[in-house]
């Protein structure tokens, strides 16, 4: 439903006033008022003008994490990095949380306290502030809606993407349901590192699967990728998950979801670059995994030097997995 | 529940970075950055320089209202406008939402289409871009949550009331779940006329009723108020549903929530200034109820000059009615 429901929205807000960066990215980006006007004119990407970033994201027991199953603090920590990791995919520093809960009746101020421990070591590593939020009680299950404030100039587009341009992925990949995806590290420390160095056409966070969310960063580009398959980095938990899941390794990194990881494209001279650097001197291990090119979908080099198309997989929203 | 959960936030969120108005206004208040970094200090209301405001609200299905007897359109029409009516609160002027829809599994897509029709209608109507947002499907109730963003120069804070200030509310209060509160009027368009003529102390907007939401803000500004019972406005609703409530006109208006009306202070000479001016001139009638004193409570005249306290009734969150 989601993504049919988002090209609706885009038609019907187009009499709205309008934001630079609105709907279908990873986060909106809003001009700044000048001399406390709104301006006239939404500043492009690229523009080198400071700018906001907001996103949101709720999480819901029994649909995004289990209750019962899982720390209830450890739940309140991802609500916040989730969308660290889409403010990290804009290139933006967050400043401000604002959170949400919908709680349970019985046992309504234990469980918000609970979940608050982890909201605040979140908050606490990565520098963002409290805001404000909303607390209700009602007869339904734990719900989590955070918004996250931040600032950003040349907003890292999932459109940016140019012919040419290297692919790299942030991190391992696969398996993040063993036990990651509750403590993901959101890969804002990379994004800041990064832009001293780089230029980022585009970039994106995965949160529904490696080539998903690769393939939505490039339909958005209006371009594909050449992917060097054998280079996509497979994390440990994608191993020992294959060993009883039926799938492979491989088939784990490609489509598993909530590896909150960044996939991001730099031109060829910013990819030797960056190349040359450790993990240690950009934060975290990044991979090169293939190359933007103008034709569109995703395709992978067979023996003989062909190209194959391959098909992205992963976790749509509304419907069944692909 | 609500208001010792806050206060417990409060105090575990000061090793956080700060904002310049945090949790416990009608919405928070952050500093834009300067030159792409965060203000050193957080300015302090009153320092003239534009800020940001942020404010979040959730409504709920079978708490915040009924999905089965009230159109859904005019629900998500009032996701909006109560997160209007907090930006009107602080003197704001309105930006941009974000929008979060926890829907029913069933029917999921037609909820959201309805309640949007609602949302769009708020956002024309009162110059709000959609930003973004997020939507679920889940096992549970239809829950929105609405994050208001808006600019600001010398915010109203519910802190700021003086001794000898006049008290003034906008409109009639009293009944409104009699069907005014579906489609309440955020203030935003005599905030910024208030703003051209006088200069607000402190305001709030009536949530939970008059005479708690007054105390509240009283309460912020450690003064008490002495109130002309007898001007405070009635609403035709509370008049007509006393005749069947077994409670008075004036008891409806002194306590009933959703009015979404504004409480505001202002000194004394512009308190003149703000009674020569018709309801026209203003956008909306505004009444004098009372005056703020050094003394905590709220305290009515009654014949023969003595002071009587009279106790704040409404709707508080997590509790019965008092």
């Amino acid at each position: 439903m989601e993504q049919s429901f988002l090209a609706y929205l885009r038609g019907r807000t187009r009499s709205l006033p309008s934001v630079a960066v609105g709907i279908g990215d990873d986060a909106a980006v809003l001009d700044f008022p000048i001399n406390g006007q709104p301006t006239a004119v939404a500043n492009e990407p690229g523009s080198g003008v400071l700018q906001q970033v907001a996103c949101t994201d709720q999480i819901i027991d029994g649909v995004d994490f289990c209750s019962e199953s899982q720390p209830l603090a450890s739940i309140g920590y991802k609500s916040i990095a989730i969308n660290l990791s889409d403010i990290a995919a804009m290139g933006a520093t967050p400043t401000a949380a604002l959170v949400t809960l919908a709680l349970p009746a019985h046992n309504a101020t234990e469980i918000a306290g609970e979940v608050y421990e982890g909201i605040l070591e979140a908050c606490g590593q990565f520098g963002v502030a409290i805001a404000g939020g909303d607390l209700s009680t009602y007869d339904g299950p734990l719900s989590i809606n955070v918004t996250l404030l931040g600032t950003v100039t040349d907003p890292w587009l999932r459109s940016g993407a140019k012919e040419g341009d290297a692919i790299f992925v942030t991190g391992s990949l696969g398996g993040s349901l063993a036990g990651r995806h509750l403590r993901p590290i959101p890969r804002i420390e990379l994004a800041t590192r990064l832009r001293q160095i780089a230029t980022v056409n585009a970039a994106i966070d995965i949160s529904d699967g490696f080539s998903l969310d690769l393939d939505r960063m490039l339909a958005a580009s209006r371009v594909g990728a050449e992917l060097d398959i054998e280079n996509i980095p497979i994390s440990e938990a994608a191993q020992e998950m294959s060993q009883t899941s039926g799938r492979t390794p491989l088939e784990h990194a490609w489509s598993d979801g909530e590896d909150f990881e960044l996939i991001f494209t730099v031109g060829e001279s910013d990819a030797i670059k960056l190349e040359q650097l450790s993990a240690d001197e950009l934060t975290t291990a990044i991979t090169r995994v293939g190359t933007v090119v103008g034709r569109t979908g995703l395709w992978k080099r067979v023996p003989g030097s062909k190209l194959q198309r391959v098909f992205p997989q992963g976790y749509v929203h509304g419907e069944t997995d692909e």
